[in-house]
C-alpha cells in the first residue's frame, strides 16, 4: 500500500475551479473546430464572466478579449488552457500570477505516451500545482461542465447544443470521452449536475471530484468511470464520504483483465489479484459496482431520484401484458426481489376494471383494456400506490405509440409526483426513444430502465445499499494490544533469513495474535524429537525446519500420526536424511515436533497486501472449493466479528460449515474470531507483511487450529 | 412426453395464410380505433387485393366491400376476423365455405380465461380447423405482418406508419404484444420479413411459424419469444429445421420461475425441472438462447447479417478511445473471444496515422485524431480489414455528433459492403438514436449493438453456433438390441408392486443395458446371507429388500464392509430386526448381499422424463458438487459417446475426474459409456419410466460401477 500522498481536496479547494464566476480561455480562437473556439462556444449559456485571452483581438465571439492573463482586469477563477504542450507550464505560472483558482489543461502528449521526458514534463506540472496552490485538471483532459452555471469548460463539439439539462447526477471520469458518452444522455432528456473529466490527473483526480460532489447540494448520485487509482486510501475516503453524505456512488471499473502476479509466493497472492482488490474496495466503501457502461446512467438515475425503501423489500408489478408480467417476475426471482401479494382492497379495486382474461395479482396483467382511457390506467396505478405492501412499483411498457406509451407517460409522471415510492418504468420497446420516453427519462421522479434485468438488479442494489448504510458495529479488536510488539520482535529476528518466514516463525506470529496453533517443539535430533513428543503427549507430526526448504512435502520432510518414541525417533532420522538429500546446501535447524490436529474441515485463510488498498483478508474452504471453484470471500483488513461472520455466510460451501448431510458443523464463532485476529495482524503489520497463507486451518465442532502457516514479507 | 399430436405445417400449408394475394377483413369498419378500421388501415401498403366484409357498405376506406364471405367474387387466401367471440365459429365455417386458406382470429375470451366453457369453445375451433382444412391463427391474437407484400394482418394502431421496412429477421411470438415491441425496431430503421403472433395457438402455433420461416428465402434469422410448448418434439423439429436451413433461431424463453416438482420421488426429479428441460432442448436443437428481451433483436440481427467465421475465432478492435478499447478487451476476455495481435503490415500502416499517445495494437486506440477526416478513419479500417487475423471487427462508437458518429457511419457502411467479415459497432452513447445510428441500424451488413457485453456474447455464440452446425457423429448405440425386451420383462413383473422399483429390480434393468452393477444375491435369512457372501467372495454389503422401504439407511437397513461369515450373519439378523421395527407392516423380501464396490469418486447419474421434451439424462459429481453447488449437466436422451464426453467435460468438477492434486483420475471412457447406456435405457423405456437415480456410480481408474439405483415408473 502506498501511503496517502495527499488528503482529498474538499469542495472549498475546488470551488473556484469547478464553479467559477470568472473564466479565462487562453488560446481562444475563432477558427471553427479549434479547442479555443469550441470552448468559447461551449460557454454560451454561462451566467458568469468569460474573457478570451489572445493578443490579436479586442473581442472574440462576443467575449471581451485581453492579450494575456497578466492583463486580466479581475482574477480568473478558472483558466482553460487551449494551448499546445510546450506552452502549458508557462501558462500555469501565469495563471498563478493572476491569482487563478484553477486551470484546465487540454494538451496531450504527457505521461500517457510513456516516454521518459513526457513523464518528467507531467511531473513538473504536479510540482507547479503544489507550489503555486493553483488546482490543475489534466493534462490530456476533455475538461469540465457545470450545468447549473452553464460553464462548458471543455472542447467537445456543440456541448452547448445539448441544452444544459440540469439534474441530480454528477459524472466523474478518467476518460473524458467515456464520461461524455454518458453525459449525452442529455440528448434524451436526462439532467446532470456536473461532468468532471480528470485526464492524466497530475493534481486533481477522480477521488477529489467525488469528494467535491459529495459536498454538492445539487448532486444526489455520482457516476465514476474508473480506470484505476494510485492511492487506494484516497479512493476509499472519497467513496465513504459520498456514502456518508447519503449519495450513491456508481462505479464502473474498466481494465479487468487480471495480469497474473507471477511473483506471488503464497497461494493467496495468486488468488487475490488487483481486480478482486478493486471489487472488494468498491463494495466495502459503500459504492455500487456496475459491470456495464450502459448500466451506469440508469442505476445512478434510480438512486438520484429515490430515497430509502419505506415498506421492506417488496415490489409491485403493474403490467398491461401477460408476457411482460412474466418477464418481470422472472427477473424479480433472479435478483431476489420479493413480489408480495396484493392487499384485499387493491384486488377489489382492480377487479372493477380488469377483464376476465387479465390477472389481478402480483405480477398483474391489467391487459390492454385498461389503456383504452388514461383514467383506467391511472385508477389501477392508484390502487397499487395505496397498497402498503410495496416499496416500489415496476411498470413494463411494451407498445410504443402516441396513443399508448405517449398517453400513459403523463399519468405516470403525475402519479410519481404524489408518492414517496419509486415508480420504475421498464421501456421494453426496441424503439428506444418512442413516444413518451423523453417525458419519462426527463422526469425528476420516474425511474426509467431499458432492461427488465437491470431494473430488478438495481432494485436489489437499492434495498441492499440502504440496509448496509445503517451504522454497523465495527466490532471490538480481538487481539491483545501487545500483540503487535511481540510479533514485530519475531519479524525482526526472522527477516534476516529471507522474505519467506519459516512455518515455526509464521505460527509464532499468529500465536501472538491469539490464533490457536498446535503445540510444537523444535528438536535438533531424533532423540530430542522423541522427548519432545513425550512432552506434547498424544500422536504427533514431524516436519523439517529449514529456511531454505519452502515445500516440505516435496523434500520428504513431513510425517504424520506418530505415536511411539520409536516411531518418532525413526521418522525424525528419515526426515533429516531426506532433506539433506533433497537440498544438500540447505541450512537445517532440525525438526518440528507438532501436536496432531484433530480431524475437521479444512479452511484456507490468507492475506494479500494490495498495492492500492492495503491488506485484504481472504477465506475459503480448503481443497476443491477454493482451488477448483474459486469459492473465496475477500474483505479489507481489519474486519470485525459481524463482517467475519458475513464472509463465512457468503461462501457457496457455507452449508459445509453449519453441518451438511448430517455431518456436525464447525465452531463458526471460533472461525470468525480467527479471521478477525488474522485481519488485525495483517493491518498492524502492513508495512512489513506482504502475503500470508494459513492453509489449512482445521475447523471442527471443538474449535479451530492453524495447522500450517506461511508469512511472506514485503 | 406427449406423443406428437400433429406434424409441423410446412411453408406450403401456410402460404395462403401468411403470404396472401387476396385478403378479406370480416367486421371491417370505419370507426376509428376499431379492430376492423385498424386492420384495413394496416393493409394500406398491401400489393394484393383487399375486400372489406360488411353488409352496410359498398366501399370502405377505399376498399371494395361485400356483404358476406359467401358473396366474395374470388376465394380469399386469408380472412381476418375482427368479430367478437360468439361469432368466430360461424365465420370460420363461412371462410371454409368460401375456400379460404387461413383465418386470423383476434377475439379473446377463450382458453386464456381458464373457464371450462371457454376452453371448450377453443376446442371447437381446433376441431373446425382440422375438419375444414382452413388454417387458424389465434384466438386472442394480435395478428400477422408480411413486410414483403405489405400485408398488415393485425390490429396494432398505425402499423402502416412504421414503413414496412424489409429485412431478413422474422419474429415468431406467442404474446403478440411482446413480439410487436421487438418489431418496433422498425422505427429506428431495422428491417423484418415477418411478424407472426400465435396467441392461443388453437391450430397454427409458434413451431409451425418457425417451420414456415425456415423455408422462407427472405428470412435469415428467426426470433422466437416463447412462453412454452405443449409438444416438445414439434419444437425440436422446428428448431432443427431452422438450423439445417442455416438460419439462426434466437429463443427468449419466458416463465422461468421453477415450480418445484413436489411429487418428484427421485433426486434427479427435483434437480431437473422444466426450466432446465427447456434450456437443454433449446441448446440441443441448435437454437440460441437469450436471457433478456432487449438482447433478441441485436442477436438476431447479427446472425441475419453474417455468414460463418472465415478466420478462426479472433476479433480485431478498432477504438478511437483508450477507455472504450479497454471495455471491449474486458468483454472479449469475459466471453472468451480471442484478440490476436496485428499483422506487421497492419501495424506499419496504422503507425502512419496514429499519434504517439494512441496505441497500435489489438485492441487499438487510434485516438480522436483519426476522426478528424473521414479518410483517416477509413484508412485505419481498411488496414484492419486487410489483416487476415480477424473473423470480425468491433468498433466502439463513443461521442455522438453529426461531425463524429454521423460522419463515420457512411465510411463504415461503405466498408461493410466490401467485406465478407462482420463489422460490429458498439454504440456506447446514452443518446440511443444519435447521428449515424439509423444509417448503421438499417444497414444490411453492419451489426449494431448498444452493449459491449452483448456484442462479445454474440460473437462467442456466433463462433460456437457455426462450429456446432458441422455434422456431429451421433455415436453408435452401445447397448444390445435385446436389452429393451429383457428390461420390459423385468418392468412388467416389478410394476405390480408399486411405481418405485426396488434397488434389486432397478439394478437388474441397468444390467440389461450392460451397466456394471455389483454382484448381488437375495438372501431370505442370515444363513442364506452368509453363504451368498461366500459365493460372492471378498467383503460384502448387506441391504434390506422391501418394496415398502425406500429409504434403507433410515430404516437401519444397510451395513457395509462385512468380511467373515459371522459378521454377515449377525449383520443380516440386525438389519431384518431393525427394518421390522422401523416399518412393522412392510413386506420384507429378505436382504441383498452385495459385492463391495472399490473406492472411487462418487458420480450421480439420473433420468427425468420431461412432459414436453421426453427423457433428459443428467450427470454430476456426487456429494457437495451436485447437492450444494448444483454442478450438473443435462442432455436429451439418447446421447452418443461424443456427447457423453462433452457432458463430463462441462462439469465444473471435471478436474476431479481427470486427476486433481495428484489423485488418479477415473476411467472417463467407461463413465461416458455408462451415460450412453443409461440414456438408451431412458429413451427405449420412455413410455414407462419417469425418473431414474443411479446414485452413486463409483468411478475409479479401474472402471465404473452403479452402486445403487432407483427407477420410478410413470
Amino acid at each position: 500500500m502506498t501511503p496517502s500522498t495527499r488528503p482529498l481536496y474538499h469542495a472549498a479547494d475546488l470551488e473556484r475551479l469547478i464553479n467559477p464566476k470568472i473564466v479565462a480561455v487562453v488560446g481562444a480562437s475563432e477558427t471553427r473546430g479549434s479547442f479555443g473556439e469550441r470552448t468559447l462556444s461551449n460557454m454560451s449559456a454561462f451566467t458568469g464572466k468569460v474573457f478570451a485571452i489572445n493578443p490579436k483581438y479586442q473581442t472574440l465571439l462576443g467575449r471581451p478579449c485581453v492579450p494575456s492573463l497578466a492583463e486580466m482586469p479581475e482574477s480568473p477563477d478558472c483558466v482553460v488552457l487551449c494551448v499546445a504542450r510546450p506552452m502549458v507550464e508557462g501558462m500555469i505560472e501565469a495563471a498563478a500570477a493572476a491569482r487563478a483558482g484553477g486551470v484546465v489543461v487540454y494538451a496531450s502528449g504527457f505521461a500517457e505516451t510513456a516516454k521518459p521526458d513526457r513523464i518528467e514534463a507531467q511531473q513538473r506540472l504536479i510540482e507547479l500545482a503544489h507550489r503555486t496552490g493553483v488546482r490543475v485538471v489534466g493534462p490530456n483532459c476533455v475538461g469540465l461542465a457545470n450545468t447549473r452555471s452553464g460553464a462548458g469548460l471543455n472542447f467537445m463539439p456543440d456541448y452547448a447544443g445539448m441544452g444544459h439539462r440540469r439534474g441530480p447526477i454528477g459524472i466523474v471520469s478518467q476518460s473524458g470521452a467515456l464520461g461524455y458518452t454518458v453525459l449525452q444522455g442529455m440528448e434524451r432528456g436526462i439532467g446532470f449536475s456536473h461532468y468532471l473529466a480528470a485526464g492524466n490527473s497530475c493534481d486533481v483526480d477522480v477521488c477529489d471530484f467525488i469528494s467535491y460532489l459529495a459536498e454538492d447540494d445539487n448532486t444526489k448520485a455520482i457516476i465514476c468511470l474508473l480506470e484505476g487509482v494510485k492511492d487506494g486510501d484516497r479512493f476509499l475516503g472519497a467513496a465513504r464520504k459520498a456514502r456518508d453524505a447519503g449519495k450513491a456512488l456508481i462505479v464502473c471499473k474498466t481494465g479487468n483483465r487480471e495480469t497474473s502476479s507471477k511473483a506471488a509466493m503464497s497461494h493467496t497472492g495468486t488468488m487475490v489479484g488487483s481486480v478482486v482488490a478493486y471489487q472488494t474496495a468498491i463494495s466495502e466503501a459503500g459504492a455500487i459496482a456496475v459491470d456495464d457502461l450502459e448500466a451506469v446512467l440508469e442505476t445512478a438515475s434510480f438512486f438520484a431520484k429515490t430515497s430509502a425503501p419505506t415498506r421492506g423489500r417488496g415490489v409491485g408489478i403493474l403490467s398491461t401484458s401477460g408476457g411482460a408480467a412474466v418477464i418481470c417476475a422472472d427477473k424479480a426471482e433472479a435478483h431476489d426481489v420479493a413480489l408480495p401479494a396484493l392487499e384485499a382492497k387493491t384486488a377489489t379495486a382492480l377487479h372493477q376494471v380488469v377483464p376476465d382474461f387479465g390477472s389481478v395479482a402480483n405480477p398483474s396483467d391489467l391487459t390492454a383494456e385498461v389503456l383504452k382511457t388514461s383514467e383506467t390506467f391511472g385508477f389501477c396505478l392508484d390502487a397499487f400506490m395505496n397498497d402498503s405492501s410495496f416499496s416500489a412499483l415496476v411498470m413494463p411498457m411494451i407498445f410504443a405509440h402516441v396513443s399508448s406509451s405517449g398517453a400513459r407517460a403523463p399519468t405516470i409522471v403525475e402519479a410519481a409526483d404524489r408518492t414517496d415510492r419509486p415508480l420504475a418504468v421498464v421501456w421494453m420497446n426496441e424503439w428506444y426513444q418512442g413516444p413518451g420516453s423523453e417525458l419519462l427519462d426527463a422526469d425528476p421522479k420516474v425511474c426509467m430502465f431499458r432492461s427488465a434485468d437491470r431494473c430488478f438488479a438495481t432494485l436489489r442494489a437499492w434495498f441492499d445499499w440502504h440496509e448496509h448504510r445503517a451504522p454497523r458495529c465495527a466490532g471490538a479488536r480481538k487481539s491483545l494490544p501487545s500483540a503487535e510488539q511481540a510479533a514485530r520482535a519475531i519479524l525482526i529476528e526472522a527477516r534476516g533469513r529471507g522474505v519467506a518466514l519459516s512455518e515455526v516463525d509464521s505460527k509464532r506470529i499468529l500465536a501472538c495474535y491469539g490464533i490457536a496453533t498446535p503445540k510444537e517443539i523444535l528438536a535438533r535430533d531424533p532423540a530430542q524429537a522423541a522427548s519432545a513428543a513425550d512432552q506434547i503427549g498424544g500422536p504427533v507430526a514431524i516436519k523439517i525446519v529449514s529456511p531454505d526448504i519452502l515445500h516440505k512435502t516435496e523434500a520428504g520432510g513431513v510425517k504424520l500420526g506418530l505415536s511411539t518414541p520409536e516411531e518418532v525417533r525413526s521418522a525424525a532420522a528419515d526426515i533429516l536424511a531426506s532433506a539433506m538429500r533433497y537440498a544438500p546446501r540447505a541450512r537445517i535447524d532440525g525438526v518440528s515436533v507438532q501436536q496432531m490436529v484433530l480431524p475437521g474441515i479444512e479452511i484456507v485463510l490468507g492475506v494479500k497486501n494490495d498495492r492500492q488498498f492495503g491488506p485484504l483478508i481472504a477465506a475459503g474452504l480448503g481443497g476443491i472449493m477454493v482451488e477448483l471453484l474459486g469459492d473465496t470471500t475477500v474483505r479489507l483488513a481489519p474486519v470485525g466479528d459481524q463482517a467475519a461472520h458475513a464472509m463465512l455466510a457468503s461462501l457457496k460451501g457455507h452449508a459445509l460449515l453449519t453441518g451438511f448431510r448430517g455431518n456436525a458443523g464447525v465452531d463458526i464463532d471460533a472461525l470468525a474470531d480467527t479471521i478477525c485476529r488474522l485481519s488485525e495482524l495483517a493491518h498492524d503489520l502492513r508495512d512489513v507483511v506482504d502475503q500470508i497463507d494459513v492453509n489449512p486451518v482445521i475447523a471442527s465442532a471443538g474449535g479451530v487450529m492453524a495447522a500450517d502457516a506461511l508469512i511472506v514479507c514485503r
